[in-house]
């Protein structure tokens, strides 16, 4: 299944090592006039190498589109598109030829297909979410018109947590910082801690927190379809990602119902909420109130410390990943969060 | 949606107060003999009135199979099924058709369809998982002839909270107690809590943890079915439910990767894992090892402490919810996740 | 697979000597006052034993209605619906245990699930199309709100055939006669045809022509899901039916390009076409033109003739199948077809 | 939708005149290894330019990878593939812009989307089918190792058809003759038709049979997803196509029951039938036997003639269709129907 949705359904293709990674957008509404510096200035978010706490590998990350455009505007057919892959130094791979990285995908590849393309964790290997990115620039787009607005941002690297309340902070601070961390002087430690790590050969996990403003009320369904739902499924696809709350999710839970439950109340002759636990959505249908969730990354499992694994032949042995990877990927998982929130809000709405 | 699923599917229907509930399986494996009794106890695990701590509405749920079970065995055509609604009264919502219980789907029906049955939740109501344990308990025979064992126990109720390791618990403990929990002695303080909340009519949120022991490798997809966001889709699909983690989850965000990856060893000719903070799942695909997982609990909405809120004629008004309802709906909702969790596996397993 | 539709989406379930055959709807809009007295004398089009050309078994066929309904109104939720079997002689089947009924659907139940209900054909019996019936009775109130009228009709039965233009015909005719055929003078005919193959315990086939008027331009899609490719699925899905064609069909093969190309016109200040070869669908797009099909069905298998068959030891044996059943099932498969047209088409216009 | 499948999913996308055509294969078994010179050799059969009788366009259609396949074989993951746009006239079009060609794609793609790639038909093309006859030439592979066999042939040009009973001819003289016809007299008439219709400005259309040999029993659902269903569905896809029949289809509607149905008999100890009138389809399920189907393509509506049309402002005017066009599809329709039959049953093989 590489396939993401119903309506703006989003299908993913590419390993690291090969040709090139991309994917097809169906269902994207015709008329739409895209923004393409929007799209690539969205890849450059997303792209290694942009800053010390990152990989040094150097990806160009450039979209180009294949089909679906008329005249700069969508025609709504189906939205190709390939980022093509360069800068690859496969033979930093050859050494994980016969042996199973801890933690990736090598070994449950390995069992489910007897085959994988062990180069840059093929398949498995973050560098796919760079298309999600592209289908997510314009999903954003679209939903930007409807006055939607998705931000995303980096709320704890290790032990450094920001508070649970995203109203605390500016938006705007986010991206001046190497992190993305609204909370500039947070963002400084952040930045000292992933450092740390990435001396030590190490690496480090975080949450990302993600609110989505101005989403109107009516948007998800009752059972199956429900919004968190889908939400959650969303972000659950993204790698490294292990938890996924919304509203007062794992926290409060020694707060009685009377609380937390949110009480109605008019404003400007709208009815509203006088908190927001629910995180914007009651019985899987958004209330007009923000939506907000937050998630939980492990840290990438490729350190360069070594490692006990074991190998093809099913014989105990020593590993120590080379290459360039992230110490924290948290910082360029901001925009991936944003891209697959996005995707999945815009599939809902449109599935009315 | 009111389907869950593509191989083994589930569609459930039904209101709290309408003629009944139940569901249609489509794509259960044919020759497959039931254990009608089985499923039978699954629902009254599930039903109201069995325990102090629930509600006192006693349903009898009796459940009917209309199709699909030929001479006690599946025939692989769809199962349906179907739970007749009683001891409803009706009359105890009268007074809720003019006004939205804050934190319930009243308001979010209304705005979504405009319409809704407001009669005991309507569709909204926690009596529609009833289908879904139905659904589950087929789901659970087929995997348990393959050595499947899905257990789910609550881990937390308000301050209350179990160690996050699985493996320190007795799950032979988790049936002896009216809160489904594995520390008998902590199963006491959360009781004497839950009364507590009843007494001053309030609700409690909490956790339940959920295992699945011996998921054979390979179960799952890389990029959009992985298997912790098919379960993540299925649990979030639960009432009440904010929170779902894996694995480290939110836990051991400070640990870096050098302490959370998970190395491989040798086990009886088979390869297996030392640690487990994978959660069993190594990019969207099962390795072997137990598949856990938490998931977050809100109290439930349902209090007769005043609460304001805002009438169909949009003014702000109070209301004070009368009726039977759970002061935590933790016990119950074990057997719900253990259900969704027999559904989404078995359709990911189904699915190859 | 059971469900039909992707917006508005059918599931069917139940055996012909079961419990009950019956069905989901899901994702039917809310709000719609349903008129039940339609859905029943729809279904009364479709039963059993109202005329001496088909079958003499009596089932009483009454629609229960068990969720999705509120007032009169559908809600939005699944409408879940059944139909209790009745007046059945399963002892007439005992006989049919151990053999293969020829071009009956005995042996290729057995080949896939190694286990078939053989009273009455059990799932393969056309009983099973009441429940499509009802869901298209629901399907037909909402496109005739919005001035969509589908009509279908008798155009052939044995060697008794209509000219293929259906605006030659009156179809106020249709329900006049017991083969719902609007050439009443053929009708005449085709009654007689079938009353002796009845006699001679024999059975005959046909066509069934299909008309849907004032559909809108723009319902379908460019490539896969063509409207026509989607009416053929729905049509394709119905018991006994060997051929689709649409517009021109299979006539018509030794006109040329310049004869069979329908030349736009203004017409009312709307563009139309002169002719419509078409059958009102371009590149699988309606085009605001009626959109016609023509089906073709086999005769019934279940004729008392002696026939050659081998039973489930792999013996060559002869067989008789008594019971009562129809000597022709076109005038009964009439409401079918208008039943998936409308399920189809709704779906169609839903996806937009 | 773009999309057809569920398990064998091909995702197609691209426009005529755009930079490219193509799409992702998504589930295709791993482990295959591809030979490539075959698929190009597909790519061959239905490309533009091939002999007199089709347009004399040049497209090389190339076909390149990008991703899905490691060191020749399958890796389970998506199979993305391009065929780069080439020898463009797009001038050619240039007079289409504002006008709507009759009988084509060009006022429903309007009415739709209310924007429309005019250039060559964008994506109504079946320039699109290229990317069909990729999927399918994989999935043939995969089929062919499972011993399936699929020929299609032309069996009808205008007043020119071959008998129904496709066991009267010889497979191996399809390809000898530019119209893929097995009858090689009925084809040299064929072709001196196509060639007086492309003198005359003009077009034909025909009937193209298709025969899978050796699929075994139990392929296909009890009711929606009937093989037939799923066969009806890829097919009514195909540019041009009016209409599907299987086994008796349109033919023998003046026979009975008694002569139409396939009795069963013991061959070779298997259970086999002494006539195949069903089309190796009983209950929506394979029997075994052979599985044939026709397919009815109206004449391209590209002619040179002069019609009568309608332009974007609304006003009544003229048109002569210039470029380089079929003056019949038949032959190069030929390899469409096989890739799409194989695309269709592989899907339905895989489904179980």
């Amino acid at each position: 299944m590489n396939t993401f949705g119903t309506k703006f359904r989003f299908t993913s293709f590419g390993e690291s090592h090969g040709t090139a990674i991309g994917g097809i957008i169906d269902g994207c509404p015709a008329g739409v006039e895209l923004d393409m510096s929007f799209i690539q200035s969205e890849l450059n978010r997303r792209r290694p190498g942009q800053s010390p706490v990152s990989t040094a590998r150097k990806e160009d990350d450039r979209v180009e589109f294949l089909s679906g455009i008329f005249e700069g505007k969508t025609t709504g057919t189906p939205i190709a598109f390939v980022i093509w892959n360069q800068n690859q130094h496969s033979a930093d791979y050859e050494h994980l030829k016969n042996v199973f990285r801890p933690s990736h995908a090598d070994f449950t590849y390995q069992q489910k297909y007897g085959i994988r393309d062990y180069r840059g964790g093929g398949r498995s290997s973050a560098r796919e979410t760079a298309g999600r990115v592209v289908a997510g620039a314009v999903a954003r787009q679209i939903l930007n018109r409807k006055g939607i607005r998705i931000t995303a941002y980096t709320s704890q690297i290790g032990p450094i947590a920001l508070d649970n309340d995203y109203r605390k902070y500016d938006f705007s601070q986010i991206e001046t910082n190497a992190v993305r961390c609204p909370d500039t002087e947070k963002a400084v430690r952040m930045i000292e801690f992933v450092e740390k790590m990435k001396k030590e050969g190490d690496s480090i996990g975080g949450t990302v927190t993600c609110v989505i403003e101005h989403v109107p009320a009516g948007i998800g369904n009752p059972v199956f379809g429900k919004l968190q739902a889908v939400l959650a499924s969303a972000i659950m696809s993204i790698n490294a990602v292990k938890g996924f709350e919304y509203g007062c999710g794992f926290n409060y839970l020694d707060c009685p119902g009377s609380e937390l439950n949110d009480a109605f109340c008019m404003e400007n002759g709208q009815v509203s909420t006088r908190t927001n636990y629910s995180g914007g959505i009651q019985g899987g249908i958004s209330n007009g109130q923000p939506v907000y969730f937050r998630v939980a990354f492990k840290p990438t499992p490729s350190i360069s410390k070594t490692q006990q694994t074991v190998n093809m032949q099913g014989e105990e042995t020593e590993l120590s990943i080379h290459g360039r990877h992230d110490p924290c990927i948290l910082p360029r998982a901001v925009p991936v969060v944003e891209a697959m929130t996005a995707i999945a809000l815009l599939d809902c709405m449109l599935n009315g």
